[in-house]
C-alpha cells in the first residue's frame, strides 16, 4: 500500500503539472490575450465554470425585431475559454427576425429546437444558400458569410448556434452601417444606398453623422 | 450599366478564386487528408450540403444502455469539411447512460433539450465535476477526457453535443477494452482488473482474446 | 572528396524528404483541400511559381465604381498554397470606391503606394475606426470585419492589400445583396430596406426575385 | 566601420523586436493562458532555460506499477513553452506496466532506449495496435487515444516519449475511475464493472465514495 | 423607439462580449504571450492603433549594406497583435543588399514599388530560386528559408515585405555568425570557413571569441 | 444479448466516421497536401505503419563531417502523418559535427543517449545559447534558429532529435550557400565572404556557378 500511494502521489504530481492545458478557465478579472483569457488556477475552478443555465430561459423578445440572442461565450461560460467551442439560445417571436450579420471569428451550426425557422447564407461568389428548417434540423454557416434567420410559422421558435470558437463575434449588418457615427455620405459612397434611405435608418437605430 | 456589368463580371472572377475557401465541402469520395476530404467542385454545392434532417428523430433505444447516438460529422453532413464544428443527437431512455468514454479530436459541449442528465467528466489531475443538468442547460467537456452522461429522471432525456471538430472522434472505454482482440493478459496487467472480470465483458462486449 | 560526396548524397535524401512542406506549390488541376491545393512535384517547381508580374500594371477603373482589384491567391500564384499570405492590388481612379466588404478568411493590411485613400472599418461593437491614408501609409482590417476604401484625393490612387490567409474570400455587401436571387422580401425583412430600394438595386446590380 | 555599427546597431533594434517570438520562456509565476504561460523578458533568459538535467537519472520504480515517469513539459522546462513540443523519461523495472491512459493534449512518439516493450493503442473503431519494441525502434500514439505500455523482458527497460504539445496531459484511466470521488454507482453505471470490483479498486487506489 | 432601442442596447451587450476577439491590441506594457501580447482594452483602442505612418519615410541607407529594414510588427503596429501579419518597408541604395537572412515565425511576400531588385532563396532540398524584380512584381519566400535581396539597377529600389506573422523573426546570417561571441573555433567546426575568415567578419561586425 | 450486439454494431458505425482523423496514416502515392499526405483507408492499416526499425541501426559516419542522420518523418514513418511530431537520430562519431542549420518547419528537442555532445543556437537578437549535454540531457531548439551539435568526446555520440512536425524540414547552411547553382557573386554579396572562400567551398561541395 505505501509503495502504491508513493505512486499515486508522484503520478499526481505529473497529473497536475501536465493538466494546466486540460483546460484554462477563464480568469474575467485577468489580462485578455489572442489566445484567450489568462487561466483561473484550477485549485479553484468548479464545475459550475463549465455549466451554464443562463440559456434555460427564453430571451425577452418585446422588440422590433422579435427577437433575442443570448450568448454563452467564454465570458458568460469560462469553462469554454481556449476551447473553439461556444454556443447562444436564439428566440424568434412570429414573425421574429435575426437580421443579416456575420460572425468574424467562426462558423456557426444551428439547431432549431421549435418552430420552423427560414435561414440562409450567401458565398463570397454571391450564391445564396437558403432552407426552411424544422425541430431538430441543423444548418452550417461557413464563417465570416452574411447569414439570417426568419420566423417560418405562426408561432414562436427557438434555436440554438453553436460556433467554432470561444468569441466568435457578431456584426449586424443594420447596425454596423445604420447605429453609430460613420458618416452617412461614406454609407452612401460605399453602399449605393441613397441619402434619404441611409438618414431614415440612422434615426430609427440610433446613428449619427 | 455595361460599365456595371463589367465590373460585377471581373469581381465575380476574383470572388470565384477567393471562394474556394469560403468553404470546402466534402466530396466523400475523394481523397481524406489530414485537415479532411477533398472539396467538392463549388459548382456541384447545394443548400443540402449545409442541412441534415437526420437528426429530427430519436435515435433507437431498444439496446442495454438504453441509449443512442446519431452524429452529424463530415460523413453525415459534407458542407461541415474543414470548419471545426459538428454535432450529434443523444437519446436517452429512462435508467440510459452513455458509457464513459473521449473525443480524442475535440472539446464537447451539450446542450440537454428534454428531461433531465447528470454528466461529468474527470481532469488528469483526477478532480471530477459532475452536475445535474435540465432542459436549457449547457456543460463543456474539455479535449480528451473521460466523461460520461446517464438520464437523472424517470423519462426519455434528448440531448445535443456539438464539438470543435468535424471529425472529433469516439472512444467508448468499454468497447476499447472488452470488444476487440486486444488479449486478456494485456488488459488485465494495464487496467488492474482480475481475470473474471475481463472474461465477463469480454464475453458481453464481443472481444476475444 | 569521396567522404563527403557520400554524406552529401546522404543528406539531400534528408533532404528530399523533409522539404517536402518547405513548401507546397499548388496543382490547381489536383484536389483542393481545406489547407489548401494539393503539392506539385517539387521536381516540376521553378521559381516562377513563386513570382507573379501581374500587378505590375493597373486594373480597368472604367467602371460604375471606378475601382479594381487585382488578386494575387493561390489561384494566381501557386507558390502562395498553404502559407498564410496573399495579396491584391488595388486602383481606384478619381472618386472611385471599393464597396463596403468582408473577408471572411483573413485579416488585411493594406499599403497605399500613390494618392489617398479613406479607409475605415467597423467591430462588432458597431465602433468605427476611419482613416485618411497617405502614401507610405499602413492599416490593419482585422479578419471579418465590414471595411472599405474610397479615392481621397482628386487623382488616381494605388495600394495593396494583404491578407493573412492565401484565400482570404472577398465578400461585397451589396453583390451578397442585391447581384443574386435571394427574394427581395427576405431582403428587406433581413435589412429594414424598403422593397422601392431593394427593386432599384437589384435592376443595377443584376439581382432577380 | 561607423557604418557598419550603425546598420548594426539599427538592425538589432530589428531584431530584438522581432525575436520576441522566436521564443517565448515561460515565467512560471506569471499567468497562464490558452497558449501557455507568460513570456520572461529576454533579457534574463539563459541557455539553462532551454536545458534538462532532469532525465539523466532513473526515476523511482519501487512502486506497485514498477514504473516511473519523468516529463519534461513546460513546467520544469520552461523553453518548451508555446513551441508545441515536450519529452518524458519512462522507467519500466521488471514486469514495470504503465497502465492505460491517455494524452487529451497531444500526440505521443516513443523511443525505446534500453530493453524491450510491448506497447499499444486502441482507435475509436476499436482496432487494437501492438508491437513489441527493441532498443532503437520508436512507435507512434496518435493524439487522445488510450495506450500502454508494458515491459517485454526479465531486465529493466527505459524509453523516452516526445510529445507534440508543451502540455500534453496524462489521464491515467485507474485513477481517473478510481482514485477520487467519483461515486461508486457512477463508475459502476458508465463502465459495466460490478460494484464490489469498484469498490476494491477504490480501496487501493485510494478513491472514496 | 423604446422596443428597439432595447434590443439595441442588449445587441450591443452581445456585441461587447463577442467583439474582444475582433482584435486584440497589444498593450505593450502587459504581459507577452505564445500567442502575442495582452489586449488593450477595447475602450481605449482608437484608429492609431491600426495605422502607421512609419513607413512613408525612406530608412537611412548610409552604411555598408546600403540598405535599410523599417519594420511595422506588433510593438510598432499594435493592431496587428494576433492577427497572422505583418510589414516591413526595404530601401535598397544603388548596389545595396539585404544580406542572406531567414524569418523563423513566417513566410514573406516581398512587392517591389521602386527600382529592380534581384531576390532569391534556397530550399531545404538546396535548390536555388533567383528573379529579377521590377515595379509591381511580387514574389514569396517560404517560412524559415534563406533569402536575400540586391538591387539590381542603378539607382534605389523601395520594396515592401509582408509576413505570415505580427512576429516573424529576422535573422541575419553574418550577424548570428560574426556578430556576438559564439567562440570562433564552434563557427569554424560548424560552418566549414577558415580561421582568418571567421576572425576577419567578427573583427568588422563587431563579434568577440 | 441481441439488444447490446445492435448497440455495439450501431456504435461502432459511429466511431468507424467519427475514426477517420483518430489518424490519418500517409498514403505516399497519394495527393500530398499543406497538411500532409493523403490518407490510407483504415481497413489497410497495421501497426507496422506506426512502428519504425530503422533508427536501431547507427547510421554511416564514414564521411568527412563524422556525422549521420537518419529521419523518420512522414516519407519513412507514415503513421506521423498529420500528428505534429517527428523524429531522427544522430550519429556523431568522434570529431563529428553536424554543421549549422535550420529547420524551417518546427522546434527541434535534442536527446542525448550516449556520449557528450556540445549543443547551440542563436537567435533572431544574435544571442548565443551553447551547451554540453551529458547522456540523458535534453535541449530545446526554438523552430527556424540556426543550430549546430558538435561531438565534446573522444568517443562516439548518439543523440534522437525530435521535431514539433512531421515534414519539420533541414536547411544545411553550407550546402544551401555552397552545394548548387547559386552564382558565387550573390553568395558574396549577400555574406561577405570573398571570393577565394566561396569558391573554395563550392569546389569542396559540389558547387557551381
Amino acid at each position: 500500500m505505501i509503495h502504491i500511494l508513493l505512486i499515486v502521489s508522484s503520478l499526481f504530481t505529473i497529473s497536475t503539472h501536465a493538466a494546466v492545458q486540460d483546460f484554462c478557465v477563464a480568469d474575467l478579472k485577468g489580462p485578455d490575450t489572442p489566445s484567450g483569457y489568462a487561466c483561473k488556477p484550477p485549485t479553484i475552478v468548479t464545475v459550475d465554470d463549465f455549466v451554464s443555465v443562463g440559456l434555460r430561459y427564453a430571451g425577452n423578445t418585446s422588440n422590433i425585431i422579435k427577437a433575442a440572442v443570448t450568448p454563452a461565450f467564454s465570458a458568460q461560460l469560462p469553462g469554454l475559454n481556449g476551447l473553439g467551442i461556444s454556443i447562444a439560445r436564439l428566440d424568434l417571436a412570429a414573425s421574429g427576425v435575426v437580421p443579416m450579420h456575420t460572425h468574424p471569428g467562426g462558423s456557426e451550426l444551428l439547431l432549431v429546437t421549435q418552430g420552423s425557422i427560414v435561414a440562409g447564407f450567401i458565398s463570397s461568389a454571391n450564391a445564396v444558400y437558403v432552407k426552411t428548417l424544422k425541430k431538430g434540423d441543423i444548418m452550417v454557416f461557413p464563417q465570416g458569410l452574411l447569414h439570417f434567420q426568419v420566423n417560418a410559422g405562426g408561432v414562436t421558435a427557438v434555436a440554438f448556434a453553436s460556433f467554432s470558437s470561444p468569441t466568435p463575434g457578431l456584426q449586424i449588418l443594420d447596425f454596423a452601417l445604420f447605429a453609430n457615427d460613420l458618416p452617412s455620405k461614406l454609407v452612401e459612397a460605399t453602399t449605393f444606398l441613397d441619402d434619404a434611405t441611409v438618414k431614415k435608418l440612422k434615426a430609427v437605430l440610433g446613428g449619427t453623422g
